[in-house]
């Protein structure tokens, strides 16, 4: 293994020649051994990564900052990670301090010593192509840093909602499957009034439906972005067309819709989108893990529950009770939801913890929220497939528990009135009697009325009153 | 104090002829004491309710289910309470059991009762007008109750976007009386550099530009209301035409673009609004904390901290060190984003905590979000008029810390490279000398070069270079 | 009305003579107007006030810094309002800036508008015994608030715990009750194997008894406290004498065994046992909570769900399903664990956010931890005596569940191993016949053995099998 | 690759006979591909596991459950697991559902089939040796799982508690080293009185320390574990004399004082410890940050903030301001710090989510808590070695700023009262003149009395007031 030698503020370090990053990533990855978990993992950052430095290159380009050769080297570069090369040479662990400089030194590194050799020049001879002056010209960590995550979340969001739709669609087509199982609805968990088993899959579907909506609406939230700032928002070391420039180049290279801020100093600092996002994840996390609990309980018994619908059978369900099989699936989505909820006030905190003109936390809030989407979409997919896809009914079960049931008397309140209505219900729950004999034998109806107004079809749905 | 005697599903209760509430409401005081906050002192909730009642009442009229005398009674009493009357009759405490069920009741109790004396009866005399079969006609409290919650909902965030106007205005009118204060930026705690303390303040005056903006979206949340879903939004005991009828009485009532939602099974079981709502006060929340950390953190101080501005003294600071002034304004703005960060985590939990057709923790939510708003509302108030319109600068000091800064060094990156900046940097720091000394000592550039160059008023924009 | 001037650092203030705090309480009341809630709404915290100032009187008295005369009548005012006397005129509000300077304020003008008044003089007429040189000798408001602090935090946590010993015995007298009804455990809310209601609500009284276990131990946390630190833990303007002469002094007046910090700069900074309190307080919500949902899913249906246990009716449970009883008292209840379990994040971020010699957010650090601890006892209270004390089994239903449950096989185990077992359980489920029927046609046990084996009662604890 | 045929409740699967897993492992990691992060990164789990399936196998051996050659062999693999070996084998998600079953089974199966080999038979021959019959015996998942997890807990604490005393020893070393350099105080980031760079970090030092003793504290608190619960507490399946046996085994095998719970019902739902302990680590963390956020403002700098110290330059630390050093490892360890608080709220939404007789949840509680405790590791020894160890005063720039302050006059108090005090360091902000001149100018004490008073080294502790 050959080596070569960098050096940087605090002095030179040895460099295996094997690696493409070099003395800064080297510091970085000695000092924050933390989570293990590396930016390797993270293919959609490391890509948003070059694709902002690909734009500022081209930007400076013309402007005449930066020569031709030296342009097209580092977007071949560039375009060499995008296309998923070198994402290994990504080694700086996920939590770091320094808000993201030791990211963007990595990325600016890697792409100084590929675009060296795509010039046939060696690694770390940065007398022809330097990390810093060329890779990152016109630019701070402080702007490249949180528009490569801007970017970057700004695709997943388009991952996750394609994940829900999935589910949205699961759900719409149990939903159209069961519109003739008629069950019971209930509130706080007591009997209340008819429904079906559809109505129930529906309003799944169309939730899911709506939150799609919502994380659509937050991706605009990271559509600005804040190249041009430099350090802090006053554009210091940078052309005064630079920022404009760089605003239509990165449109070209991400084909997305990417606007500089108004306010570059505000935007340096701000970090308020990242909680609205996490904000909005967790109304995903939070409907998704009561629409679990619900699976989970119309799932519970088969003897001792609620016994309404059956989620398919995907393990053995314990080390000791033969024959047992358990709600999984719905249990591991209920624990991404609490992971993401979790992670919500990690975000929270390190969004406060920003002082003055730039918030230092970004690092554990690009974690947290890549984290939290990685689990989601795949937590969703597998619900989709491994759960609701599979789901039956007990139809006779679920109707036999309408037919039973006490609440039908609430039909009657337009015909009866409340209170008659509430003696009758008493008197059924005391006497164990149904409240169609008890209704005949008050004389309060006739059967034909009776039958026409509790039949369960009829209860779905607004209806005419005949009186 | 004479009484009445009233009865319910459990039996008979003696009720003062004082009050307007009833047997329902009666039971509800003394199931719920819990925080010893009552409704009462929620007015744009209660008239809400009020609105909700009349809406109702009207559209049952236009439907021929309530007749002239006891519509033209209720809309009496709900307009007497929109006005700000009887408020001291809801007396159910905010946390409560039953999902709304008894802020509906005392409701439909204190409205009915008034009716009555409108109609020349006495209270408790439902046979001739009833609060469940007149006043809660073709409602549940499943979707009376959070109609009426976002319709006051809707009023608060107008209240909200008031108080951060001000705000905006307070820090914008600063931002241009310190536009020329010169001074260092600073990101992590450390010299960066130079900016004026008006691009500071403006970056503040933005910020909450941009969340006034954020709340007005997270407004639109909240127009989509489920009158006409009933117990569970199947519409049970609602005409089929009720629906549309109320959704245009409820516009006029409100003089809101109120909506029905298009899946009321969906919406009647739904929190997800109020979780995203929290989640963008959360957002709100972090961000006045961080400008409060920040004002705390510039006015350090007198003599030992960054001095760069003061804020008004409120109160002495100390009841043992004699002139100290602390920054107390903004600390308790700090504590009550703290404040509503925790809320939002209890809204998050009442949220996955639904089940079924229906969250029964609504009650816990509006407690919450109601106290999170009013909270911020007086907060912003208190930060305007108490601290931001009186903050002064001390110009002088800024201007000494800049002249004397090594970040200086930043401005010379494009002339001179990042290499030699550093080393140059290096040295002032070790060896206490300036950076303009060194480099002229250097001779890196003449000293006409130089001075242009690191003039801080060069430094607070972007700049061509002349190469 | 007649009027006072009174002065402080900002200049001077008309004072009613009606009142007994002065200017620097004026300006609180006047600076802090954010939640309307009072210290005047916690007399345990003013009467922990009033001990610490009679405290630090009778130890700067002996120690000969305070003379008789003024010993005596701030001791005396003191015991008024430890006796309950003047609360009223604690108005600052619960959430305010300066680290409890306000509150501190409070106390010393109060005191000693009162002490002079029993010295023959007037309010205001501080010459003869002053707020400040007398009532807070030797004090800082960064000793003196915390300590009164903590000892309010150890006598609410002996109302606590007695709020739940009350709970513990309700769950008990329930599980002697129950302790021969036989009903199916469930995990995972699948069909498990047999146990007793008995069984189950004596699981319940354990968990609060070691819960009770844990906040006994936390208790701990808060007796050691930091009078004798002044400002910031050195000691400054007190006696060398006086930490010591204190600490016994303010074991007499409370009874507590209170003892002085080692290092008083890390006890005047320190808000780690409140932290720790307050996970202590949310694991207990985490269980209430847990156990809430236990009963509310217990007694869920009547028709259509477990069924197992009713709970007393408390109110009528709908506006429009008439007869509907809903679990409302756990509902109220599992409000409040959600309210705790938010307070501690707000609770952790002030703790956080204290910053080098003192923790400036401790005021509401304060006002979560007693409002947790006041909502919680009211509301153990009210699950005791207006739930859990009511609540009947339905044994017959219980025994049924468990004599057709497919769940009886896992005791075959051990007697003709997991497979078979397996094999068994997965044909009954698919078939419908019982777990016996099966066993028998598969002739894997005698008739005998069987009745044995799956009699519920053998099957609730462990048992010597017969190989 | 040779493959067998594995069979369970589901039916056949091939299974590859390099892997020592077997169906029921393989049906979990299909099924659960959530987060990447499996059992096989968490090494002290994995031994704990076979520490547990280690002392059942002797305790179902001395009760003539087990045979001796099965014993040996069950033993056997299981020392080579806790040695190291095999953890590859340990395949499941960090999250997945089924209350752990999965992890159990994984356990088993691969104990099972190394124990086959070294009994001479292949994998999968499970008629000679069985996961559930044999190496599950006598246990369930809901007991086996959580034990493993509590003696894990155990083990973890106890590295970390060393890491907390490497960062104790270090701040006390240089408690040490700085015990002289005399430093203002600061309260509410306002200038108070002085005090020495020893004493504050000696403050951290006293800190940790009863961290440190909070934590052994809470480590008590998963000594009880629930073996002999089988399935739900009750102990169905097990021999009576079991839950007695394995208790003494396991404190054998392990070398640590683990008991049985009383209450297995109890023991077997509650996730109260864990809730704790990770509040007691959400208390660690708070406290971490809160020192962390102290050195970061005392090295702010190094010319427009405090500048107090200087922490070592760890790497440069902008990619564009050249020569600028970050306090980039505290700014690591505050974010871990916020990454614990979070996985608070997801451990507390988890313990609250359970139902009934077991909390499903356990799995994220588990990968929380582990990964909190080997980030704080990670942080806290990075923290020492790389911050604490290399920090430097700057002694000089201390003491200047001491003898310029205002905060002086505080020492003046107890010889010339609160008011005089006051209007002196009033008139000291306000001419800019010194404490020094203006008492003597205003004649209010002579210089000697003066400079005795009002020498730093005098003010840093209790003093006798010559009166």
């Amino acid at each position: 293994m050959t080596k070569r030698m960098e050096h940087d503020l605090l002095g030179e370090r040895e460099i295996s020649n094997d690696v493409y990053y070099g003395v800064q990533t080297k510091r970085a990855q000695e000092n924050f051994n933390i989570t293990g978990v590396t930016l390797s993992q993270f293919p959609t950052f490391i890509a948003s990564l070059a694709k902002v430095k690909k734009a500022t290159a081209l930007a400076n380009f013309n402007l005449g900052l930066l020569d031709e050769h030296k342009k097209s080297a580092i977007c071949e570069a560039c375009d060499e990670i995008i296309g998923g090369a070198l994402h290994d040479q990504f080694v700086v662990d996920m939590i770091q301090g320094g808000a993201g400089t030791s990211v963007n030194m990595n990325a600016n590194e890697v792409i100084a010593n590929r675009a060296l050799e795509l010039l046939g020049h060696k690694k770390g001879e940065y007398q022809f192509l330097h990390p810093n002056n060329d890779v990152n010209k016109s630019q701070s960590t402080n702007d490249s840093y949180p528009t490569a995550f801007r970017i970057a979340l700004f695709e997943k969001i388009y991952e996750l909602t394609d994940s829900m739709k999935i589910m949205q669609k699961s759900f719409a087509r149990k939903a159209d499957e069961f519109k003739d199982v008629i069950k019971m609805g209930r509130t706080q968990l007591q009997d209340a009034v008819p429904m079906t088993l559809g109505q129930e899959f529906n309003s799944y579907a169309t939730m899911i439906g709506e939150d799609i909506q919502r994380l659509i609406e937050s991706q605009q939230l990271v559509r600005e972005m804040n190249l041009g700032a430099t350090a802090i928002g006053t554009g210091i070391c940078s052309h005064p067309d630079y920022a404009h420039e760089v605003e239509q180049r990165l449109q070209e290279v991400t084909g997305r819709p990417f606007v500089t801020a108004k306010d570059l100093i505000e935007a340096t600092q701000d970090t308020g989108a990242y909680v609205q996002i996490s904000g909005v994840l967790k109304r995903v996390a939070t409907k998704i893990s009561k629409i679990c609990n619900d699976l989970r309980l119309l799932s519970s018994g088969p003897r001792t529950g609620f016994n309404e619908i059956n989620l398919p059978a995907m393990q053995p369900g314990s080390s000791i009770m033969p024959g047992k099989v358990n709600p999984v699936i719905p249990e591991v989505v209920n624990q991404v939801a609490f992971q993401v909820i979790g992670a919500d006030v990690t975000i929270t905190m390190a969004s406060e913890g920003g002082q003055l003109q730039l918030n230092v936390f970004e690092p554990v809030i690009a974690y947290n929220l890549f984290n939290s989407m990685n689990m989601m979409i795949k937590a969703f997919e597998t619900l989709s497939t491994k759960c609701i896809d599979g789901i039956t009914a007990n139809e006779e079960h679920c109707r036999n528990l309408v037919l039973n049931s006490i609440g039908l008397v609430t039909a009657l309140n337009p015909y009866i009135g409340y209170e008659n209505s509430t003696n009758v219900a008493k008197e059924a729950l005391e006497t164990g009697k149904s409240v169609y004999e008890l209704i005949l034998e008050k004389k309060l109806l006739t059967v034909d009325e009776l039958e026409d107004i509790i039949k369960p079809e009829n209860m779905i749905k607004p209806r005419c009153i005949n009186s």
